[in-house]
C-alpha cells in the first residue's frame, strides 16, 4: 500500500519547490533578446537581485550551476599561486577547495569535522600570523547545505577587521540567500555567490555573483580571467551582452516572478518564516532524538541552519527511512552526501515552503520512524505544531 | 506573522486539487472538434468514464455543473406530476428537491437531521406502501458533500428489490465516484450522476450521467425532455454531437489525463488510499473531540464518508478557525453550508491527496485549535500519523 | 513530404486559437469558490462581458455550450405554444429552430438559400401582418458561422420599430461578438447570446446571455423555465450561485485574461483588425475566383462576415483541399457543414489572429490550389498582402 | 493601425520558437537530481544528442550559453601559446577569435568579407605550409548565424586529410545542428559545439560538446583546463555529476521533449523541411532583389544557409523595415549584427517552423516593402508559395 498519489513533496535542499506562478511565467514563447522588452526584464531582475543581496553593487548573472559562480569568483579576482584561506565546513567547502586547487592557488585549508561552522578564532589567528598579507582571499560557506551549518559572514569580517587584514572576503550563500539574513554591503562582503535553485525558488541553471569595489579592483590585475566568466567582457553596452551569449530567457522569466513573490511577501517576512519553520522542525527532531537513534548533526544549536536540518541516524541505514518516505508518502528527503553519506538524512525547509508542507514532511518522517521501528521519542510533529501555534497568534 | 507562503492547500470538498499533469494537459492549443484526433479523445474519455462508474452502459458528458446533470437525469426520464421519493440527507438532497419541484414532480421527501444517511427502512416502507407503483424514481445522494455522510446505494437497491418496486434508482455520486466504492452495473443503479471537480481531479465544468437500459426505456416516454440535456439529441452520428454544441475540449484534455492517472494508480488502490487517509483524519478528530468542543457531525461511524469529514464546533465560531488556517497557514477548509452554516467545518480528503497533504491540513487545524484556545484533546495529528504508520508497512 | 511541423494553424470558425496568456491563466490551482478572491474574479468577468456586449444590463454566464445559451434564452422568456419568427440563414438558424420545436413553440420559419442574410423586408411584412401580436419573439443570427453571412441586428430592430411590434428581439452573436460591431443596448436588442470559443479567444465551455428589462419582464411569466437555466435561481445572494453549481473556475480564469487582452487592445481596434484581415482574405478569394472553380458563398459583398469567409468549390471536392492544407502545411480550415457539406470550405479570421497568420492560411490554400491543379486566378495572396500594405501605413 | 494581435512570430536566428509541447514539459515540479528518474532522463537526453550529432562519442551538456561551449572546447584540449587556425566568416568567428585570444593562443586568423564561407583552399595552404605541425586546431563555423553562410565541415576535413595535418578540427554548429546535414563521426569532426536555442527548439541555457577519441587524447595534456568545463571532472560515477553542479532540470525536461519531437519527425525529414522552407524564402528574396534595393548577403547560392537568410538593404535603413514588421504585424526579424549592423535584416527559418509560418514572415516583409516604398520586385511571396506547391505533391 502506498499513499504517495497527490502532490510531490520535494524536501531536498535544492532544487527546491518551484511555485506555480514561477513555472507559468517560464512557460511562455521566447523573446527577441535584442529587443526593448528583454532589456527591461534584465534590468528588473538585476535590481531585484540587488535587493536580495542587500547591495548597491552590480550583480552578475551567469547561465551556469552554482559551481560556475564559485569559479567566476576565483578567476575574476585571483592569480595563480595566490594564497587563500578556506575552512572545511562540509561538502561544498571541499568542492570549493577542489576548484581552487585546479587553478593552482596556494590553499590554507583549516580542517573541520562537518559538525561545526567555521572556527572564527582560527581564521583570525591565521590572518594575524600572515604579516605579509600573502593571503589574498578568505572563502567561507554561509550555509553548508550538506551539514546544515551556518557560519556568520559578518563575524568573519569582524575578525578580518580586528587584524586589519586586506584579503577579500568571499562568501558562498547559495543555500543561504533569501532564507536567512544576508547583507552584502552592511556586512562588508567583497564577493557573494548564489544560485537560483534554493531560496530563490527558481529552477537550477542560473548563478549570481555580487562584487564590490574592492573585488573589482582586484579584478583589474587578476591573471586567471577567462572569457566566459569575465566581468569586463560581460559589461558590454548592449544589455544582452551581460549574459555572455544568448541570455537564458526562460530562467530569467521565472526569476523575475520569484523576485516579485519574495518582494511581495517582504524579504524580512520570508526570513522570519524560514526561522519559524526551521525551529518547528528542530522541535520535532529534538523530541525524536530522545529515542537515542537520531541526533542533530550540528552540535551547537546556534549554528543550525534555517534552510536545512541534517539529522544523524545511528544503528540504522538512513536511506531506508528516506526510501519509505518517498515510496509510501511521496516525500523526498535529502540524503547524506560526502562524509555524511549513509549516516544522515536532511530535511529542507527552504524556499517556497509553509507550515502545512513542513507538517507533511515531518509527519512522513514520523510515520516512517514508527513503521520501521526506529527508536524515537514520540510526539515530534506534535511539538512542532504546538510551537507554531504559540508563535503564530490569531 | 503568517506562514502561508508556499503551496496552497485547498482542502474543500470540491473543486479539489488539480494535479499538475492534468493542468498541463489542458494547457494546449484547441483542436478541430470535427477531426479524427478529437473523436479518438472522446472515445477514450467515454471508455474511461465507464471504467470509473464500473458500467458497460453509455455515459453522457455534459458541459455543465453537477446541478445540470441532476436536471438531465430528471428531464430525460420523468414527466410532469410523476411521483418521486427523496431523502433529506443534507444540502445537496435539498437542492435536488428544488430541481424536482421546479419540474412539478410530486415529491415525497423523507425528512432528515443532516447527521445521518438515508433511512433505508423508511425508503422500504414508502415503497411497500406504494402498491400502485406511482413512485417513478427513488433519488439518493451517495455521499452528502455537506454533511460527510454516506448512503449505500446498493442497500437502497436491495430494499427496492425486497418490495419489488419498479421505480428507477437515481444516485448522485458527485462526491463519491473515484473516492469510494461505486458499482453502477453490479449495484443495479439506473442513473448515476457525477461531476469532474471532486474525486476526478479535473476542473469544474463537466458533468456525467450513466444510465442503463431501464433508464433509456423510461426516456422514450419522458415528457420533460429539453433539447440541451436530451440523450437522443446527443446521440448523433458525428462524435462531436455528443456534446450538444462545441465540445469543451480543454476540460476533456484534462479529464483524459486524470483518467489516465486514476487507472495507472488503479481504481481499487485509489479507493483504498481514500479509506486510509479518511481514517487517519478520523483518528485526529476523535482525539480532538475529547476536549468537548468538537464532534463528528455524522453520528454513526460507519456512515462517515471517505471523501470529506464534517466537524461540528460548539461554543466557538468555526469560521474563525477556518480563517486562521487560511490566513496563517495557506490551508483552505470547507465551511458549513446550509443548516450547518456557522456550526461546522469540513476537511476534504478527496481526489489528488496523499499522506503529507493530510498531515498538513490536520497540522494546520491543530495549530489553530491551540492558537485560538479551542478546547481539544491533544495529539490528534500524532494519532493520525501513528495510525498510518501501522497500516502502511515498509 | 510534409511541411506541417511547427505551430498548428487552427483556422476554423471556433474553437479559435487560444492565446498563450489565456492558456497560462487557466493553468493554475483551483480556488475556493466561496472565498473573496473568487467573488472578485466573478465581478470582473461580468463587468468585462458587459463591456463586450456594450450593455449596462446584467450578463449571465453558463457553464455550457452555445446551444445551452440558446436554450436559456427561450426557456427564460417564452411559454409553450408561443409564436416566434425565425429566418433560415444557415445551419445555426436551423439548430435554433430545432430547439424551439422541442419546446413546442409555434414557429414561423422564413426559408432561405444559405447564401444571404435574413430578409429584413420579409421580417417586417410578417410582423406587420401580425396585428394581434401573437409573435412573441424574433430570433436572428448575427453572423451565420456556417455561411459567413451577417444579418444586421439593428436593421431588424428598425423594422420591428417601424411596425411597432412588441416581440422580443433575440440575437445569436456567438460568432459575431468581439469580432464585429455589436451594441446590445444602443441597438435595442432584448436578448443576446454568445459563447467563449470564438472572438472571445477562450476555450469552449462557457456561454453568455445579456438580457434587458423587457426580457426580464417576460421572464416573470415564462412557463418554460427550468432550474439550470433559470435567471432567478442564479440570482442568489452569494456570488458563486450565479453559476448554478460549482463555478467553472478555470474557464473563468481564461476568460478574465482574454477580456483583459481585448480591452488592452481596445474593442474598436479589435473590430477594425478583424475588418482589415477579412478584407485581405476577400481580396485573395476574389482573385482566386477568377479561375472559375471558386466563389464566395455569400452573394452580396456587404453581407460577408468579418469573422469567417465561406468559399464554394465547383468541380472538385473541397475536402481534398482542406486535407492537403492540414496534412502538408498544418493549416486546419473549416469545412462545409449542413447544406454546404462537400461544397465549400471556410477560412476563419476571428479571435486571436494577425496579419502573418492570415498570410499563412491564405498561402497554404494557394499552395494547395496549385498542387491540386484547381483552376484559380493567380496572385490571391499577393493581393491580400498589397491590400494590407496600403491600409497599414508606417 | 496595427495587426499584430495574435501569435507572436519570432523569426530571429535564435532563440527560436519553442514548441508548446516543449514548454509544457518544462512546466513541471523539480525532481530530486539524485533519484533514479533523473538518471533515466539524463541518459535519454545524452542518447538523443548523440543521434542529432550522428555520433557514438560521448556528448557533454553544459548549463551555459553557446559561448561557454566554445570556451569548453578550447580549455579541454589546448594549452597556452598553442597555434590555431581560424577563419573570419562573420560575427561568431570573431567572437571565437576573442575567446582564443583571451587564452593567449597563437591565432592565425584568415580574414574574410562576411559574404562567403571559409576558403577551403586557404585553409589547405596554411596547413600545408605548417610542416612542423604547430597548428593544433582548425576552428570553423558550420553556419555563420550573422551572415547566413555555410562552410562545409567535411570539406575542411578533406583538406586537412589531403595535407595529412594532425590538428584537431573543431566545428561550431550552433545554428546548424538539426537544421542542416551534420555528421560528427562520418565527417571526422573532432569537436562539435552546439546550443539548445536554435534547431533544437529548446530555450537558451544549454550548450553541447561532442568530442571524439582524438579530442580526448588531447585533453590529457591540455593545460588550459578549468574546473567548470573540465570533461574529466564531469565524468564522475554519479549521473548528476555530469552537470558540474545542480543539473538544469527544467531545461533538460524541455530538451527531452524536443528530441522526441525531432526523432518522431525524423532527422532527415526535418533537414529536408528546412531545405524546402529556406529555398522558398530564397525564391521570395530573389524576386524582391529584382527591385535593386535588396540583395542576398551571401554571394554564392550554394553557400546560403538553410537556417537563416541574411538580406542586404541598400538606400534604406533596414531597421525601419524590421520595426514595421514588429509593430504592425507582430513579426520579429533578425537584424544585422557586427559588420552588418544597419545594413541587413535576417529571416530565420529554423527549428519549429512550417510553411504557413514562412508565408507569414515573408508576407509581413512584403507588406513592409510596399508600405515603406522600398523598391522591390513584386510577387516574392507568390514565388515562394508556388515553389512549395510544386515541391509538395498531394
Amino acid at each position: 500500500m502506498t499513499l504517495h498519489t497527490g502532490r510531490h513533496f520535494l524536501q531536498i535542499p535544492g532544487p527546491t519547490n518551484v511555485p506555480d506562478r514561477v513555472l507559468r511565467a517560464m512557460d511562455m514563447p521566447a523573446w527577441d533578446h535584442r529587443g526593448p522588452e528583454f532589456a527591461e526584464l534584465g534590468f528588473a531582475v538585476l535590481a531585484g537581485m540587488q535587493r536580495l543581496f542587500r547591495t548597491k553593487q552590480p550583480v552578475i548573472i551567469y547561465p551556469s550551476s552554482g559551481t560556475g559562480a564559485w569559479e567566476a569568483a576565483i578567476v575574476n579576482t585571483l592569480s595563480p599561486d595566490d594564497k587563500v584561506l578556506m575552512v572545511e565546513t562540509g561538502q561544498f567547502a571541499v568542492l570549493w577547495h577542489g576548484i581552487a586547487s585546479k587553478f593552482k592557488l596556494d590553499i590554507d585549508f583549516i580542517p573541520g569535522d562537518w559538525r561545526h561552522g567555521a572556527d572564527i578564532g582560527a581564521i583570525e589567528s591565521r590572518l594575524a600570523a600572515d604579516r605579509q598579507h600573502k593571503i589574498k582571499a578568505v572563502m567561507v560557506v554561509h550555509n553548508e547545505t550538506s551539514t546544515g551549518c551556518v557560519t556568520p559572514p559578518h563575524e568573519v569580517r569582524k575578525a578580518m577587521d580586528r587584524v586589519k587584514h586586506p584579503a577579500l572576503l568571499m562568501v558562498d550563500t547559495i543555500s543561504g540567500l533569501a532564507s536567512m539574513e544576508y547583507e552584502h554591503d552592511a556586512w562588508g562582503i567583497d564577493i557573494s555567490v548564489a544560485g537560483s535553485q534554493k531560496g530563490l525558488m527558481t529552477p537550477p541553471g542560473l548563478a549570481f555573483v555580487a562584487a564590490n569595489g574592492r573585488a573589482h579592483a582586484a579584478h583589474e590585475h587578476a591573471d586567471l580571467r577567462t572569457r566566459y566568466w569575465d566581468w569586463t567582457f560581460r559589461n558590454g553596452e548592449a544589455h544582452y551582452q551581460k549574459y555572455g551569449g544568448t541570455p537564458p530567457e526562460h530562467l530569467l522569466f521565472g526569476l523575475r516572478k520569484a523576485l516579485d513573490m519574495l518582494l511581495e511577501e517582504g524579504l524580512d517576512a520570508a526570513i522570519r518564516r524560514h526561522a519559524l519553520l526551521a525551529e518547528a522542525t528542530r522541535h520535532a527532531v529534538s523530541r525524536w532524538a530522545e529515542g537515542g537513534a537520531l541526533a542533530f548533526n550540528i552540535v551547537r544549536a546556534e549554528e543550525r541552519a534555517n534552510s536545512v536540518t541534517t539529522v544523524l541516524v545511528q544503528g540504522r541505514e538512513p536511506n531506508v527511512l528516506a526510501d519509505y518516505c518517498r515510496d509510501k508518502c511521496g516525500v523526498v528527503l535529502g540524503r547524506g552526501i560526502g562524509d555524511l553519506q549513509g549516516r544522515a538524512f536532511r530535511i529542507a525547509h527552504m524556499g517556497h515552503v509553509n507550515a502545512p508542507m513542513v507538517f507533511g514532511v515531518l509527519g512522513a518522517v514520523e510515520m516512517a520512524l514508527a513503521a520501521l521501528g526506529i527508536p524515537h521519542g514520540r510526539g515530534g510533529l506534535q511539538a512542532a505544531v504546538e510551537y507554531l501555534g504559540r508563535e503564530v497568534r490569531p
